[in-house]
């Protein structure tokens, strides 16, 4: 099949490649509308409290002030579960973070909009606080959410984990913690809302146009087909822009000014004011038999939910990599309130968290059997056809049944095989704790972690699209999803292309726009390639079924017997016999006297598994300074298992986007939160470090390529994976480097501490 | 069925009612790009000529001058006909008009760019040119088109016309001769043209999109996916902005600039270079038993095509009319180039010109025979089931076999009736060339005439339209017509609301934008009500279908049992019963864990006749000063049979337009051709008068609202039909004032010298 295929698989130019080189391509700060205002926002300073007056005359009276609005002028927000909104009420009495809405205006410029907020007079009741994931669980801890800080636990259980650990001959248990990683966007977004009597249309850089509409619409009482969202790329977002509460605001102050307001967030607010990854606490218990089976796995999984973040599970796959071949088990996961900064999905999400401790978990096992850690993860992990152990979640959630669900395709011995290989494992792994070689103060080791991931899940609802057929062959391709940047065109234009059968130039992609794109789930969990693929596959083959049907007549032959390559038209099998596509476009029909409008639509989810699984194996190579606790990384080997790939180039781009985000949280990112107030203190570049081009490394990528034959061409999606196990085969390769299993983010004064330097 | 109806036949409010009191509503001359550049183009002052020599370095070397354009930077041009497209080749060697393109410049602003043009030097070979439509087809006269000035010629010919005339009782004659009306636009229309890579942007008012954006296409050799044009409100068009010449030129200005181009008419340039309407001839026969029926009909019409008017045909429904009932007949009709501003379709084409010869030959032969002109019409005119005789021009344009086809509705003898009775005819009309009253030197007198027009025709393609139905009930409709502001985007929505049984409010409509629309025809003939509601209605019916194939197992009721009715599914009769839409849009479903996505599309034309057919019968009272030569209208009532009439309020102001329009016509409009250099001089407000507000009279809208077999409900169309017959009506009050037939416009000057002052 593979040989079969002309547009899936090959180096073709991002779509948008032009606007990106020569800058043009337009980010919602880029907008701007005739008469507009500027929006700025007021926030507390406090983690936790209640106004008790607040006077906004003096903005009001602020010559160029049109709108300033409050809490008292906004509906009240029922305290609920907005699914993929991970946000707090829009303006509310009380503050629950440092950072929190108070108020906001807009004026004819930033500075009077500035100048107004300075105006506005407050008088807070400060209330207790909390910080700390595990004080904020205690019963008398201060309440962040009325539904208790503690949130359903999501809990799954198989066969008996008290036999499971009876019957090992090894247990071993491990406590990880992490930072707090920040998606630190380059670009700042903005929201720029523009009421037109009862028609609201809303830009913005986001990843979930249509759940941005609907919310909009749920909140203002609105018809959706009266909110338009125009979604733009969002350069980086990570999980960072989805629905926020600077868009409610904008929209509000739009509204109260009767024209059209730009909020533009700065440099700190989207540092410290939007959202964040958690501060996963993970306690893991593993038992093994003496040929290294696994017996039982559990673990009890914390995260922080920050001051608005409803996460009841992290979105782990831990529990399917090693569930599959493993007889019992047990996950526990608690979603933590605190008066921090809101946490939400970011790039890996339970994975990046949950991996970092089961992978040590392993090692450990592995290092006490004497076994080889290659060797103990290729005998442990699931295989084709084997169970989902966290295939309930999505059914339970909607009170479904839940049907028993298998693995599709699993290309993780590959992975690890082929990435041992080109790391040169053999040569440079010495066991546990041991470093490849020390020259100097510097000790240079290697580490890996395998990991799996999801790409898509059923629950986030339905991707459709709409392929049209112009009367010359070439097709204009609707699709709602939230156009990041990432290539999501180029892929949807590459299968819309092989489907169809006519050359990727063909192609035109248009998405995120609410009002012209059809329904897309957000843009999250990798879900573009593979569910957003199948719907466009499928929207091209019933394109490419009305073709066959009105070339039928002049071919001779059942529709069913016909297919489309290469533009033609043909009886399977007799290409040359076939007919240009054009033919039947522009060719005027009797019964109609013109040509026909080929219109091809399709909503599409994943028909067999509830979620595509994406393995992979990560080999880095690195070198730590002993004297000054610097860690180098030497070189990065990333091999993954995404089924097939539509277009290496940008696989291989998210593979290098994924292993930075990764190692950056494994080495130098994360907040740092005031001890006494919560305010986040490294709010920019300066302060807050992630890995730049200078710190790049040679990353070598490895696809499998295999095929699973539930995605569109086999696809199974990349881009949430390629961050998940990275922080741990940095933490891993330290291990071996300097013997000290340490918590992230591993700075060089963990590592000193470490060596008692 | 009429009372089943909830929204069609509602007075509703204009989709776009807020933007237009506003002022809000976008049109080209509004849109502005960042770094644009402004264009202007030279034009000929000679009639015809060749450029001999062309030299802009001069103009090239001018300070903010980015981009100079010649016929020697263009693609040549194959002079042919272009459907849809009465424009020139762009920018050739000979220019055959005075004010035809002989340049083109972009720079930094329109001062810059009109001094560029004045540095241009051009040297012309002045060739013979031919300014009158009957010595041009003259065998020595100047060739204006290198296909002959005559094109191949229109004919139908139906029975035997020696046999008809010769069974004739009575043979009357006529000649008419109209002068040449321009559109004569409020607004200027502009072109923004934006290349990105080989990406192309154009923004303009246009009432042809997707006919732009493929001749486009076809024109700079790209795929159609790749030139995308976003259609704007026109304003006025009335056949003005097709694909016009300074679209091309803007384009090459902004390719060759390498930047945005702006290219905006002046209102000199809309008068005097575009398009305006032909200047008729006709020379009508009509034989007649002394029963008053007709035995045969003999038309010979010429029209004018000026420089690069390609019509061979003037679409004119004057042979449907009376053909039915007339067993013999012949029409020829010619097309005819000269040196003068290109002429296109007009509101109304041949039937305002056709209309003018045949009611004066009628109401001659009633003359003869002492018979009411009422009754004369009402005896001959077709009726339903009876044939179409123009029935075979489109499919002969494309080879194949034409179909026998007869009328599906005619409902002129209520409009003759219900249009007699409101003027109060029986008391005001004293016979031919009689006045109802004199009172010093004012004639009152009433007038009439009827018409009929085409609504829609089969060969300007299929119209598609795409319903998506969001999570909520209510609905996105993407249709490709142009959206000239004349309330297409409120009919599609009531005919969608209607099919879908859902509330008017629910539906938002998008239109002319080629990127995210289904292909459309042009939205000229009166296509829109017609044929794009049929496209509308068939794809809300299969959205309907598919909410009724989700809802069949709830309801227990097989989805053709199914019915939605307010926003309920039901079983049909069992209203109450039902379940609402968003039970079934917004419900998780099993199988795919989320609500499902509903995507109605269709195409479709008429299916059972080539064209409906409107029918009207117009009366006018008027008053002429017989001292001044001054023509006042004092009542006006238009009766029509449009179909069912799907909002009143815009049906009525289609009313009001053309007949504005078309007394304008008969009896102030008419350009003014220098007779040395066939300029257009009276190119703006001052000197081409139209009719205004102040001059508008006391106008009676009728519609006899029937019901037609083959449109959506029922409809049949409106637009250009409301002007046909008013220049005729107000031509035959005038005989009836002051016993003289007049050329229009009839002015004073010419009433004046027929009563000898």
């Amino acid at each position: 099949m593979a040989n079969e295929l002309s547009v899936v698989g090959r180096r073709l130019p991002l779509k948008d490649a032009y606007e990106k080189v020569t800058g043009e391509l337009k980010f919602a700060v880029d907008i701007s509308l005739p008469g507009m205002l500027y929006g700025k926002i007021l926030r507390s300073p406090y983690a936790h409290a209640k106004i008790v007056r607040i006077d906004v005359t003096r903005a009001q009276l602020l010559h160029g002030v049109e709108a300033v609005i409050t809490y008292k002028d906004l509906p009240r927000e029922e305290w609920i579960e907005r699914s993929f909104n991970y946000r707090g009420p829009v303006l509310d009495e009380r503050v629950r973070f440092a950072g929190d809405e108070v108020a906001a205006v807009a004026a004819k410029d930033k500075f009077t909009a500035e100048e107004a907020l300075a105006q506005i007079e407050v008088e807070y009741e400060e209330l207790p606080h909390v910080f700390d994931l595990e004080k904020a669980m205690e019963p008398d801890a201060p309440k962040v959410s009325p539904h208790g800080n503690v949130r359903q636990p999501s809990i799954y259980e198989w066969g008996n984990l008290e036999k499971g650990f009876a019957e090992a001959d090894l247990i071993v248990e491990h406590k990880t913690k992490m930072g707090s990683q920040q998606v630190a966007p380059i670009g700042r977004n903005a929201c720029i809302a523009n009421w037109k009597g009862k028609k609201l249309t809303v830009w913005t850089s986001t990843q979930t146009p249509f759940q941005l509409r609907d919310e909009l619409a749920r909140f203002l009482k609105m018809l959706q087909n009266n909110v338009r969202v125009i979604g733009l790329p969002t350069g980086p977002s990570f999980g960072l822009w989805w629905s926020n509460n600077f868009h409610f605001i904008t929209v509000f102050l739009a509204k109260q000014a009767g024209r059209p307001v730009k909020l533009e967030l700065t440099q700190e607010e989207s540092f410290a004011t939007v959202k964040r990854r958690d501060t996963p606490v993970s306690y893991g218990k593993l038992g093994v038999k003496k040929d290294g089976s696994f017996t039982a796995i559990q673990f009890k999984h914390y995260f922080d939910n920050g001051a608005y973040g409803f996460k009841s599970n992290p979105y782990e796959s831990v529990s399917d990599l090693w569930g599959g071949r493993t007889p019992h088990g047990r996950f526990e996961m608690y979603g933590v309130s605190t008066n921090l900064l809101t946490c939400g999905c970011m790039r890996g999400v339970g994975d990046i968290s949950m991996t970092f401790c089961m992978e040590q978990l392993i090692d450990k096992a592995a290092e006490e059997l004497k076994m080889d850690p290659l060797e103990i993860r290729l005998k442990n992990h699931i295989r084709t056809g084997e169970t989902i152990r966290s295939r309930d979640r999505p059914y339970k959630a909607f009170g479904l049944a839940v049907p028993d669900i298998v693995l599709s395709s699993c290309g993780l011995d590959e992975c690890i095989r082929k990435g041992a290989e080109a790391i040169g494992w053999k040569e440079k792994w010495k066991g546990w704790g041991k470093p490849t070689e020390v020259c100097g103060t510097r000790n240079r080791a290697v580490g890996m972690a395998v990991a799996c991931h999801i790409s898509g899940a059923k629950f986030l609802g339905c991707p459709s699209a709409i392929v049209r057929v112009n009367p010359d062959g070439s097709v204009n391709l609707l699709s709602g999803v939230g156009c990041m940047g990432q290539g999501a065109e180029t892929t949807q234009a590459q299968i819309a292309a092989e489907e169809l059968g006519v050359p990727f130039e063909n192609i035109t992609c248009v998405q995120g726009d609410t009002e012209t794109c059809p329904w897309s789930p957000p843009t999250v969990g990798s879900i573009n390639a593979h569910q957003t693929g199948m719907a466009t596959q499928a929207a091209a083959a019933d394109a490419k079924r009305q073709l066959c049907e009105l070339a039928s007549g002049e071919l001779g032959a059942d529709p069913a017997d016909l297919d489309v390559k290469g533009g033609i038209i043909h009886v399977k099998g007799q290409l040359k016999k076939g007919i240009p596509i054009t033919d039947v476009t522009s060719k005027i029909r009797p019964e109609t006297l013109s040509p026909p409008s080929i219109i091809g639509r399709a909503w599409k989810n994943v028909p067999e598994s509830p979620i595509a699984k994406l393995f992979m194996a990560h080999f880095v190579e690195i070198e730590v300074d002993t004297e000054t606790g610097e860690v180098k990384i030497i070189k990065y080997v990333a091999a993954h298992d995404s089924g097939r790939i539509i277009n290496p180039d940008i696989c291989e781009n998210q593979v290098s986007g994924g292993v930075l985000l990764g190692c950056g949280f494994g080495l130098v990112e994360g907040l740092i939160f005031d001890k006494e107030t919560g305010r986040v203190l490294n709010h920019n570049f300066l302060d807050y470090k992630i890995f730049t081009a200078l710190d790049t490394p040679d990353i070598e990528s490895i696809f499998v390529d295999l095929i699973d034959p539930v995605g569109p061409f086999g696809v199974k999606g990349i881009g949430e994976a390629t961050a998940a196990p990275a922080p741990t085969a940095v933490a891993q390769a330290i291990y071996n480097a300097i013997g000290v299993r340490l918590e992230v983010p591993i700075t060089p004064e963990k590592i000193l501490e470490a060596l008692g330097k």
